[in-house]
């Protein structure tokens, strides 16, 4: 039985208003479990939870936040096929890949668990003071990065456990030591339910500050303004689109104290393809690339919507390939109906774009199911594409365009017309490419990442990751929200001067008590 | 000859229109020199030329960014006497101070030069391939931190050498591989016109692209207004009041790629005035603390505005030391009239302000001379001072504000109504501290940098410098403006997967041919 009320403070609290259902897209009907819309004074008893909680949970130990993070993980696993089987009927995603993405949120839980545990991740730095030092003596600083305050987290429809609940966001949050407020997404509130009291359970366990972890449910906008909008807010965290990301951005940005909202809007995720390895390999490219556009029914911000090319006889054995391919692709139950009408729209609208030729639409529609995904592959000459703004706007599903240009010169006037984007890709024979090298700087330029010969979909969760292009991708490229990198979201650097040394955070003080990484008088030691 | 053209990549060019003079703030006269105000088709032409030197200025090596920041330095001392008797004439400022401010940014520009030519800072992170992992094979991922693009500068009136045109911001952008188009502040524009000379010719000399750098001339605001709406821009710094740095700030969240105004607005910087360290020296503290108001005609944002302190008899002690080296404290000359003016309203108009004590004005003010400012300091009850917020802005300039607290609690409450700072500072007995725990706590929750009997004026130019607070200290309080952090405004992490080796930045290559510290699958090495 999942609990459909409020998480406040780890505690479930019954309200008696409004609630709403999940729906089962696949079906389009309702799900069991009624989920109870929170109200403004559970947002007030949250925040001021939160706020309190910061107060110890940012000094917390690093053992005691690690084995918070891995108490996390632990009951997220134990809710084995339980939460499986609801997360696949809410969100319509096939069970394999839900297990794999239950095994990618606990591993990112022990990932963060092991950078805070490390510590060396808080960049501590050291310059000793110098009093003899003329004309005036130099005085002894160091600076770490501290946890700024509570932070409020939207779950995203797509990632369902990944980058929703105890997702990245969450994990860097909580790992940086900040209390996290989540706004649980509405597509799937079972889902969300279920994560949110094996959180709440962990927290208890560890024996952390109850107001460490909130979560609020609504079916509207009402309690994801009001936290946004709460003073107490300190950043918010969100993955979704451009559209929903820039009113989150705006309304942080009119507080009285403007914050930091880390949305992460998706992009085309253009791929270029060379002209010497599509001679050599246009079957295998077509094969991987309607792979790559179809994975997830499209159902991923890395999606691959833009392919680019130079006309030739090699780019024709390719959209042929590419064409067969989507034909008979099978369509998968989109996330919600809502995703479904919009893809349905954007992706017949654009078909009447001036140029736009939709050479493929798959014909393998399971009649039986709702919400099913329609793959959809359209060309259009560089030229038409140049011209129309509208075909550079993500389409959120199964869709790819295909640019053909006359040459490289207008393939690269055609990347010059690129906004910021998550990704690019450039599949390319490595003999030929040091003939593009200014392209590829150009890529580079406007990329969050850069691949060689792969598909942009499949994001690894390790250090080196960067996700967040620059806008429109991200609402701050500076940062990624995948990787150990995403928990520099949440701190700012403080810096103390001639400071007691026992009153110092054990990470700065002389002794190093914690072995971390530091940088003393400009040098990397542990000493 | 000073000259008054406005130099658009590294070259002076001439025009025909409106121009202005300088004016020495101690006699309210014009100086010498015609400074021809810039126009729109200047604005275009300099981010033009600045975006094409961005295409290979972001590239160029370590060894030749390095040259070009210390030839700068060279330039400027080159200037030795002429230029500081202008920036003297034109700020009021003693030729020592002066002197200092010249070492200052030759030294920040050396620390630049140094940071780039070692060049760990750009962070590069590693995480090779596992092609063999189940069930997929893992990416080989690397990261460094790259030049986002051309760097609006304004030049800051209360700093004409040390954060004007060859400045903190400038230095630092530069180094991080941006091309800086610089916004001369009109209180100072011979001293602009010469170190913007000496910098083209250092740019000329180190053979860099020639728009890596302008400098543009204006009275009003209709340069810097179209710098920061320009769509090349990609980032913006700002060193001055809340009002100019806010205005900036909203116009660029208005721009349709939204960029960065990284705007370090000042703040009040709280001292506190621990009882046992006021029983033991209040004299000695009353002389540290009239003489770190009033240094500079109290025109720093480190300046020490509110002082807090529990009544006792020593605090009394303190308030008579006090008041007696404010009311000989000799008048200097402040920056400009309108910052004088502004001085003049705001510490005459709060003297009205319910509760608010008036307890010393210096009598010893310079009759020949203009723009002379009157040290002052007030003394207020913390009830009173709690319920008005009037009394928590900055008043830039010799004034400061002693709250006075019935008890520790009190005072506890006073923190608690206060803002972001840039720094806030104890003065204490190594023994009381413990007792105080909680409170230091809240003092980092609102700092930048936290300091430890001393005095906040005074900014050390190190790596573990953090100079920025939470808002409205700040704009953005992840980052510095001053010290090598300040490098990290003007980049952004991008991530290179499945790269071909050659073709990555030398940073990243297998080989390690800089020989940097870099993370490599989670470990710290230079291998």
């Amino acid at each position: 039985m999942i609990k459909g009320q409020n998480i406040v403070g780890c505690k479930h609290i019954s309200l008696t208003g409004e609630s709403f259902k999940a729906i089962d897209p696949a079906t389009s009907k309702h799900l069991e479990g009624d989920f109870e819309v929170a109200n403004e004074q559970l947002v007030e008893q949250a925040m001021q939870m939160a706020q309190k909680a910061y107060s110890t949970y940012k000094n917390i130990t690093n053992t005691k936040k690690a084995a918070f993070l891995r108490a996390i993980a632990e009951e997220i696993t134990a809710l084995g096929d339980t939460l499986i089987s609801r997360a696949v009927a809410e969100s319509g995603l096939p069970t394999a890949r839900l297990l794999g993405e239950m095994g990618r949120t606990t591993g990112q839980l022990r990932m963060f668990a092991d950078l805070v545990e490390e510590g060396s991740w808080v960049e501590a730095v050291i310059d000793t003071a110098l009093p003899e030092r003329t004309p005036l003596p130099k005085p002894d600083i160091r600076r770490m990065y501290k946890a700024i305050g509570p932070v409020v987290v939207f779950g995203a429809s797509n990632f369902p456990l990944a980058f929703s609940v105890a997702g990245g966001d969450t994990a860097s949050a909580l790992a940086s030591g900040c209390p996290v407020i989540i706004k649980a997404h509405p597509a799937h509130p079972g889902t969300s339910a279920l994560v949110g009291e094996a959180i709440s359970k962990a927290a208890l366990k560890a024996e952390m500050p109850e107001g460490v972890f909130s979560l609020l449910h609504d079916s509207g906008y009402a309690v994801g303004t009001a936290l946004v909008k709460h003073p107490l807010a300190k950043a918010v965290a969100f993955t979704g689109s451009y559209k929903g990301g820039m009113a989150l951005v705006n309304m942080a940005r009119d507080r009285k104290e403007p914050i930091s909202v880390f949305a992460e809007m998706g992009s085309i995720n253009p791929v270029i393809l060379l002209p010497e390895t599509l001679k050599k390999q246009p079957e295998t490219l077509a094969a991987k690339y309607a792979a790559s556009i179809t994975l997830g029914a499209g159902q991923f911000c890395t999606n691959p919507g833009l392919i680019l090319a130079v006309k030739s006889d090699a780019l024709n054995i390719f959209v042929d390939g590419l064409k067969k391919a989507i034909e008979v692709v099978p369509s998968a139950t989109m996330l919600t109906p809502g995703i479904w009408q919009n893809y349905q729209n954007l992706s017949q609208g654009v078909a009447g774009e001036a140029g736009l030729d939709v050479i493929a639409r798959s014909g393998n529609i399971n009649q039986e199911l709702c919400n099913q995904s329609v793959a959809t592959v359209a060309t259009v000459k560089a030229s038409d594409f140049i011209q129309n703004y509208k075909l550079r706007e993500e389409i959120f599903g199964p869709w790819s365009l295909l640019v053909v240009a006359d040459d490289v010169q207008e393939l690269e006037t055609v990347v010059g017309t690129l906004e910021g984007q998550l990704t690019t890709t450039v599949m390319a024979e490595r003999e030929e490419l040091p003939a593009y090298a200014g392209l590829l700087d150009k890529l580079a330029d406007i990329s969050g990442r850069v691949i060689l010969n792969g598909v942009p979909t499949g994001v690894e969760v390790c250090a080196a990751m960067q996700h967040g292009g620059p806008f429109p991708a991200a609402s701050d490229s500076r940062f990624t929200s995948v990787g150990t990198g995403a928990i520099y979201r949440f701190v700012r650097p403080i810096a103390w001067q001639d400071w007691e040394d026992s009153l110092l955070p054990a990470e700065l003080q002389d002794s190093n008590p914690l072995n971390i990484w530091r940088q003393v008088n400009n040098e990397w030691t542990k000493a």
